[in-house]
Protein backbone atom coordinates (compact mmCIF):
# COMPACT_ATOMS: atom_id res chain seq x y z
CA UNK A 1 0.00 0.00 0.00
CA UNK A 2 1.55 3.14 -0.81
CA UNK A 3 0.80 5.91 1.88
CA UNK A 4 -1.12 8.88 0.43
CA UNK A 5 -0.71 12.26 1.11
CA UNK A 6 -2.91 14.26 3.44
CA UNK A 7 -4.64 16.99 1.93
CA UNK A 8 -2.72 19.20 4.54
CA UNK A 9 0.46 18.21 3.31
CA UNK A 10 -0.41 18.31 -0.41
CA UNK A 11 -1.35 22.02 -0.18
CA UNK A 12 1.28 22.82 2.16
CA UNK A 13 3.55 21.36 -0.54
CA UNK A 14 1.96 23.46 -3.36
CA UNK A 15 1.63 26.56 -1.16
CA UNK A 16 5.77 26.04 -0.82
CA UNK A 17 5.73 25.48 -4.76
CA UNK A 18 4.23 28.51 -5.99
CA UNK A 19 5.11 31.10 -2.83
CA UNK A 20 9.16 29.62 -4.01
CA UNK A 21 8.10 31.07 -7.56
CA UNK A 22 8.34 27.27 -8.67
CA UNK A 23 5.42 27.05 -11.04
CA UNK A 24 6.45 23.93 -12.58
CA UNK A 25 6.40 21.85 -9.33
CA UNK A 26 2.98 23.96 -8.20
CA UNK A 27 1.13 22.58 -11.10
CA UNK A 28 2.34 18.85 -10.39
CA UNK A 29 -0.40 19.52 -7.31
CA UNK A 30 -3.16 20.30 -9.28
CA UNK A 31 -5.51 18.10 -11.41
CA UNK A 32 -5.74 18.44 -15.31
CA UNK A 33 -9.73 18.61 -14.41
CA UNK A 34 -9.29 21.38 -12.03
CA UNK A 35 -11.78 23.79 -10.95
CA UNK A 36 -11.05 27.11 -8.66
CA UNK A 37 -13.54 29.52 -8.10
CA UNK A 38 -11.68 32.78 -7.78
CA UNK A 39 -12.97 36.48 -6.61
CA UNK A 40 -12.69 37.06 -10.60
CA UNK A 41 -14.95 34.03 -11.39
CA UNK A 42 -13.65 30.49 -12.50
CA UNK A 43 -11.29 28.80 -13.86
CA UNK A 44 -11.55 25.43 -15.31
CA UNK A 45 -8.42 23.23 -16.25
CA UNK A 46 -4.91 22.80 -15.51
CA UNK A 47 -3.86 24.97 -18.52
CA UNK A 48 -6.05 28.26 -17.02
CA UNK A 49 -5.00 28.02 -13.54
CA UNK A 50 -1.21 27.54 -14.43
CA UNK A 51 -1.61 31.10 -16.47
CA UNK A 52 -3.29 32.74 -13.69
CA UNK A 53 -0.77 31.71 -10.58
CA UNK A 54 1.79 32.38 -13.59
CA UNK A 55 0.46 36.11 -13.33
CA UNK A 56 0.60 36.23 -9.75
CA UNK A 57 3.83 34.68 -9.09
CA UNK A 58 5.61 37.47 -11.88
CA UNK A 59 4.51 40.15 -9.80
CA UNK A 60 5.43 38.29 -5.66
CA UNK A 61 7.94 39.07 -3.73
CA UNK A 62 7.24 37.13 -0.44
CA UNK A 63 4.82 35.05 1.28
CA UNK A 64 4.22 34.88 4.67
CA UNK A 65 1.63 31.22 6.12
CA UNK A 66 -0.43 32.34 8.80
CA UNK A 67 -2.24 29.22 9.32
CA UNK A 68 -3.22 25.85 7.97
CA UNK A 69 -5.46 23.40 8.56
CA UNK A 70 -6.44 20.03 6.73
CA UNK A 71 -8.87 16.62 7.13
CA UNK A 72 -9.39 13.89 4.96
CA UNK A 73 -10.31 15.68 1.63
CA UNK A 74 -10.29 19.21 2.65
CA UNK A 75 -7.33 22.14 3.56
CA UNK A 76 -7.22 25.69 4.37
CA UNK A 77 -4.38 27.48 3.86
CA UNK A 78 -3.93 31.14 4.73
CA UNK A 79 -1.22 33.64 4.22
CA UNK A 80 -0.13 37.28 3.81
CA UNK A 81 1.13 38.14 0.31
CA UNK A 82 3.99 41.37 -0.72
CA UNK A 83 4.15 41.84 -4.47
CA UNK A 84 5.40 44.41 -6.84
CA UNK A 85 1.44 45.77 -6.47
CA UNK A 86 0.20 45.93 -3.12
CA UNK A 87 2.58 45.74 0.32
CA UNK A 88 0.51 43.12 2.11
CA UNK A 89 -2.35 40.84 0.18
CA UNK A 90 -4.02 38.59 2.34
CA UNK A 91 -5.25 35.37 0.78
CA UNK A 92 -6.87 32.17 1.90
CA UNK A 93 -7.59 28.92 -0.17
CA UNK A 94 -10.41 26.06 0.66
CA UNK A 95 -9.16 23.26 -1.21
CA UNK A 96 -10.38 19.63 -1.95
CA UNK A 97 -7.51 16.89 -2.31
CA UNK A 98 -8.13 13.55 -4.28
CA UNK A 99 -5.43 11.23 -5.30
CA UNK A 100 -2.56 13.76 -3.90
CA UNK A 101 -3.94 16.84 -6.38
CA UNK A 102 -6.01 19.70 -5.83
CA UNK A 103 -9.46 18.95 -7.48
CA UNK A 104 -10.88 22.33 -6.35
CA UNK A 105 -9.92 25.32 -4.84
CA UNK A 106 -12.13 28.53 -3.11
CA UNK A 107 -9.66 31.28 -3.37
CA UNK A 108 -9.88 34.40 -1.46
CA UNK A 109 -8.87 37.88 -1.47
CA UNK A 110 -9.72 41.79 -1.94
CA UNK A 111 -8.88 42.53 -5.21
CA UNK A 112 -9.70 46.19 -4.51
CA UNK A 113 -5.90 47.26 -3.70
CA UNK A 114 -4.48 45.73 -7.05
CA UNK A 115 -7.87 47.07 -8.79
CA UNK A 116 -6.82 50.84 -7.69
CA UNK A 117 -2.75 50.00 -8.33
CA UNK A 118 -4.11 49.52 -11.71
CA UNK A 119 -5.96 51.93 -12.09
CA UNK A 120 -4.05 54.59 -10.37
CA UNK B 1 -11.22 23.03 37.05
CA UNK B 2 -13.67 24.52 34.12
CA UNK B 3 -14.08 23.42 30.99
CA UNK B 4 -12.70 25.99 27.85
CA UNK B 5 -14.42 25.81 24.62
CA UNK B 6 -11.63 25.28 21.97
CA UNK B 7 -10.95 27.50 19.68
CA UNK B 8 -12.62 26.25 16.70
CA UNK B 9 -15.80 26.41 19.30
CA UNK B 10 -15.74 29.87 19.78
CA UNK B 11 -15.32 30.47 16.14
CA UNK B 12 -18.34 28.38 15.59
CA UNK B 13 -20.36 29.91 18.28
CA UNK B 14 -20.05 33.68 16.97
CA UNK B 15 -19.99 32.45 13.27
CA UNK B 16 -23.56 30.85 14.00
CA UNK B 17 -24.32 34.03 16.15
CA UNK B 18 -23.83 36.60 13.26
CA UNK B 19 -25.02 34.93 10.44
CA UNK B 20 -27.92 34.52 12.74
CA UNK B 21 -27.96 38.40 13.18
CA UNK B 22 -27.81 37.73 16.69
CA UNK B 23 -25.43 40.73 17.15
CA UNK B 24 -25.58 40.87 21.07
CA UNK B 25 -24.92 37.36 21.09
CA UNK B 26 -21.99 37.10 18.89
CA UNK B 27 -20.22 40.02 20.86
CA UNK B 28 -20.14 37.24 23.45
CA UNK B 29 -17.20 36.06 21.63
CA UNK B 30 -15.28 39.01 21.48
CA UNK B 31 -12.32 40.47 23.58
CA UNK B 32 -12.73 44.04 24.76
CA UNK B 33 -9.28 44.94 23.17
CA UNK B 34 -10.03 42.48 20.03
CA UNK B 35 -8.06 43.92 17.00
CA UNK B 36 -8.96 42.89 13.26
CA UNK B 37 -7.18 42.86 10.49
CA UNK B 38 -9.68 43.63 7.96
CA UNK B 39 -9.46 44.41 4.05
CA UNK B 40 -9.96 48.12 4.73
CA UNK B 41 -7.75 48.45 7.58
CA UNK B 42 -7.72 47.79 11.09
CA UNK B 43 -10.52 47.84 13.69
CA UNK B 44 -9.44 47.94 17.41
CA UNK B 45 -11.91 47.32 20.31
CA UNK B 46 -15.09 45.85 20.92
CA UNK B 47 -17.29 49.00 20.09
CA UNK B 48 -15.52 49.60 17.24
CA UNK B 49 -16.09 45.88 15.87
CA UNK B 50 -19.72 45.69 16.89
CA UNK B 51 -20.46 48.68 14.66
CA UNK B 52 -18.40 47.08 11.82
CA UNK B 53 -20.03 44.04 12.25
CA UNK B 54 -23.54 45.35 12.48
CA UNK B 55 -23.78 47.28 8.61
CA UNK B 56 -22.44 43.87 7.36
CA UNK B 57 -25.36 41.83 9.59
CA UNK B 58 -27.66 44.76 8.35
CA UNK B 59 -27.03 43.45 4.48
CA UNK B 60 -26.51 39.60 5.25
CA UNK B 61 -29.76 37.38 3.76
CA UNK B 62 -27.47 34.13 4.47
CA UNK B 63 -24.37 32.89 5.10
CA UNK B 64 -22.86 29.14 4.18
CA UNK B 65 -20.07 27.62 5.80
CA UNK B 66 -17.50 26.04 3.47
CA UNK B 67 -14.65 25.26 6.12
CA UNK B 68 -13.52 25.57 9.82
CA UNK B 69 -10.99 24.16 11.30
CA UNK B 70 -8.86 24.70 14.55
CA UNK B 71 -6.31 24.14 17.21
CA UNK B 72 -4.93 25.42 20.49
CA UNK B 73 -5.18 28.98 19.93
CA UNK B 74 -6.30 29.49 16.46
CA UNK B 75 -9.29 28.66 14.13
CA UNK B 76 -9.87 29.08 10.79
CA UNK B 77 -13.54 30.17 9.57
CA UNK B 78 -15.01 29.99 5.31
CA UNK B 79 -17.64 31.10 4.53
CA UNK B 80 -20.34 32.56 1.70
CA UNK B 81 -22.51 35.36 2.81
CA UNK B 82 -25.19 36.10 -0.02
CA UNK B 83 -25.72 40.28 0.88
CA UNK B 84 -28.54 42.67 -0.55
CA UNK B 85 -25.70 44.18 -2.61
CA UNK B 86 -23.33 41.05 -3.59
CA UNK B 87 -24.87 37.24 -4.89
CA UNK B 88 -21.81 35.68 -3.25
CA UNK B 89 -19.15 36.91 -0.98
CA UNK B 90 -16.91 34.42 0.17
CA UNK B 91 -14.87 35.25 3.54
CA UNK B 92 -12.15 33.68 5.55
CA UNK B 93 -11.45 34.98 9.14
CA UNK B 94 -8.44 33.48 10.51
CA UNK B 95 -8.86 34.09 14.82
CA UNK B 96 -6.73 33.68 17.69
CA UNK B 97 -8.71 32.95 20.94
CA UNK B 98 -7.70 33.45 24.50
CA UNK B 99 -9.83 32.59 27.28
CA UNK B 100 -13.03 31.60 25.36
CA UNK B 101 -12.86 35.03 23.17
CA UNK B 102 -11.47 36.24 19.90
CA UNK B 103 -8.68 38.60 20.76
CA UNK B 104 -7.40 38.93 17.30
CA UNK B 105 -8.79 38.48 14.05
CA UNK B 106 -7.92 38.38 10.04
CA UNK B 107 -10.60 39.09 8.03
CA UNK B 108 -10.75 38.49 4.40
CA UNK B 109 -12.88 38.82 1.69
CA UNK B 110 -13.28 40.61 -2.07
CA UNK B 111 -13.98 44.30 -1.83
CA UNK B 112 -14.24 44.47 -4.72
CA UNK B 113 -17.73 43.32 -5.84
CA UNK B 114 -19.18 45.19 -2.99
CA UNK B 115 -17.19 48.85 -3.67
CA UNK B 116 -18.19 48.31 -7.47
CA UNK B 117 -22.47 48.35 -6.26
CA UNK B 118 -22.00 51.41 -4.37
CA UNK B 119 -20.35 52.97 -6.76
CA UNK B 120 -22.80 51.82 -9.35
Amino acid sequence: MIEQSSPLQVALAYHRAWTGHDLDRAMEYIADDVVQEAPGGWVEGAAAYRESLAHFVEILERADLWAAFGDDTTAVVVYDTKTTLVESGPGAECVTVRDGKIVHSRLIFDRLPFAQTSAG
